[in-house]
């Protein structure tokens, strides 16, 4: 049977990307407290295609992903991105792994426990000297209280549900427990899947009596992640869903350091 | 040329809807403040089609949508139906239109001109007794505070977007305009798209002192409409994007007259 | 602390569904090859509210969902239902469960082993006289030949991904597996996760030799359902992602037996 | 009334974006054949926030909008650019608009006239030293017809709809017609909506006697733009909603001249 993909191609144009693209594969994924977790991923997978080639071979990648029975762990993912450099003959290869991910949280008055979820995605590739980049990132729900509207308010202040998404590269691996408290720390008060009346009495007033912008969550995000020498770049940005418009607010901050 | 679409079908089974769906197009509305206003729908356009044929014409459906050149008065629906049943000799037919429908509002106390987005969706059907079956829909994001919050706390109160959901049946024609100012009148406060200083602090105190669960969203909504008899069918629902959660609070009415 | 929800509502108006909507879970759900499979799900909570009282207590939906554990056992729908009818003191309850199901399938000819996944869905909703009513809905992706293109082309003919939705009432617990197998049959071809060349050829042709238009698919559909005694009612709708269109083409049935 | 944005901040880190999200708008954008269509946008605004201020200012985002009357020029944008640096004493600005464009197309023989929808987005950015930076992009659906699928089977051959994505900075102003046109040629072939018999024949032969896997689709139009010595900067990635698979197939080429 004839190789298509196989053919010269005198076009004489290297395509930089090419592969699948939203395959939803079941994932098994490094927990911090319970061992290991399962979830649900979006997969891409792209190699490189030199110039020579017409085409790459679209089911290998499928065939890689299924040596690796959907686990996930942080620290192989440059295994998976060989095994794509060599099976599809390429100088570079990329992966991007989108999942949900849970983590139990108890209600801060009654500790009653509940389950949040966190949108999580690695992006890593690893290029023809064999390098690997990898970025860990979370999306982290969060509450936001205006500090303009209570200051100018007789009584209450808006507030609303905003969305930190942290991206980082680091030295050592880096928990996504650890990332999510971070960010947690920085809102006008955290968000919980069941909050009782004296958990929503304590939420409530809290948030209150921690007005915060989109700008102060994200440059108090950056000034935790600017202290830890383990973090080597990062972007950090937060929407908020503003409870008073129909659009949202946002604020970004990116450093290389 | 064979016309496969036309050979008989020995299934015996009738179609109930077949057509064509998610069309992209330029739509012409009617603007109770302006006459008219540009916008762009997606449209879904179906037919019955008996037990005997094997297939509808597809291209069909588009043909009549661009004799109408876009425009959509509400008034005439019943007519691109009509022609919808004679061009594709059908007995029923379904057209269903969503687009995004603006109003020019002004902020609360500087009077500061912006306009508010509200997705609207008009659903129509004829059968074969020509009668006429007409659904308007209108999409209208609100503030809620929760009045449980308010109650327990020393200070302050959850607060967040919710979107109203109304569609209704009616005798006489009914302005977009109207059911989205009967919706507004029943939330904490209005949303609105640009806010000056001023305008913040009313909204937020407005907000504050009229605390409002989806329970009360929905029956206050559901109370102005009883009381309208050229109401004949609604149903309303809010869904609150919870500040203090990641999930939405919900509630739903629905009322034949 | 006063329980505002408990106070009397004077409006004398019932809500229909109340409760929390969008909450997403992990969930382990009956595999009919494996006997259990992890998943994520996305998960609607309500029941109703009668006139007399202000509102529902939010946090005990949660609390219900974490006294399951994730265990989503089709048969035991209806005890989650009854606890929410208690714990509410509800007369009806609704539960809505979304989630993506994997199934294990070979290719055709090179037996090379794939994960297709299905987006699943189960609403129930539990009365008064106790009386339990459940849906099961399975998405299944399809491929489809237009057979007019077919019949009036020298060569080729354009085709399609489509998206078969199959929603049922049954007697007897029916497998996802078996509704999926009940679809796939009724396709030009089935779709696959990995297909090697020899499969690729096989499958194009499958496919070229067995034409369907998206009237054919639901009929086909409906003809196999209508032949089986358990089950008491479906909908079946197909919309295909024309290749030729940038729109979708769509049908539908829906039978009481 | 306190400015609390104005206030000073200790943290010393500056924003590098902040402003406001997914705004919708009423739009009036350059057309090539009627001088101009009216559409309906999705607009985010930001500027960068200096380390010594809170906050920036919301409201004067919306009021910049409203000046330009929803009128987009491609050659004004720098003004408004300049005049968001200006009201929000910023040194750098960024805007970006996404919308619908529609062009009138005839169908390849009978010639029967249909709207097709071009998803496009315009992201501007002005700097401190007053350099403006514009990115147009323009998305467009197209048929791929498998070479390899075609070569290795009796008759047929698995085809399906792709989308090209082809964002360019260009020396001189570019029509969206122009970008469109360039990329419907490197397709196996056009999408349409409509069609009739005798173009569904012309519309299926053309591209199976031309068929394209995505690299071939990326390579053919970057070699388009390689000649245009308009063009500065091109990205253009391909996705093809692959009809044998449930995921996509995927390439993408990015060169800077």
């Amino acid at each position: 049977m004839i190789d298509v993909q196989n053919q010269m191609d005198h076009r004489n144009i290297r395509v930089d990307k090419v592969g699948v693209k939203d395959i939803r594969y079941p994932l098994t994924v490094m927990d911090k407290n319970n061992g290991a977790q399962h979830t649900v991923a979006c997969i891409n997978m792209y190699v490189n295609l030199p110039r020579e080639f017409k085409g790459t071979h679209m089911s290998r990648f499928i065939e890689i992903l299924n040596e690796f029975h959907g686990n996930l762990d942080i620290r192989e993912v440059s295994m998976i991105l060989e095994e794509m450099q060599s099976k599809l003959q390429a100088e570079s290869a990329h992966l991007e792994i989108s999942f949900p991910y849970f983590i139990k949280k108890l209600s801060p008055i009654t500790a009653t426990a509940g389950l949040m979820e966190y949108g999580c995605r690695v992006a890593a590739c690893r290029d023809q000297n064999d390098d690997c980049d990898l970025v860990l990132e979370v999306n982290v729900p969060i509450t936001t209280v205006c500090p303009c509207s209570k200051e100018i308010s007789i009584h209450g202040a808006h507030n609303q549900r905003g969305m930190v998404r942290l991206a980082v590269r680091f030295k050592r691996f880096m928990w996504i427990e650890d990332l999510v408290q971070l960010v947690e720390y920085c809102a006008s008060c955290e968000v919980y899947s069941v909050l009782k009346r004296p958990d929503e009495k304590y939420v409530t007033e809290r948030a209150y009596e921690n007005p915060k912008f989109v700008e102060d969550v994200v440059r108090d995000v950056a000034k935790a992640l600017k202290k830890d020498a383990n973090v080597l770049w990062f972007k950090v940005d937060v929407e908020n869903f503003e409870s008073i418009h129909n659009h949202s607010a946002y604020a970004c901050i990116e450093r290389h350091k």
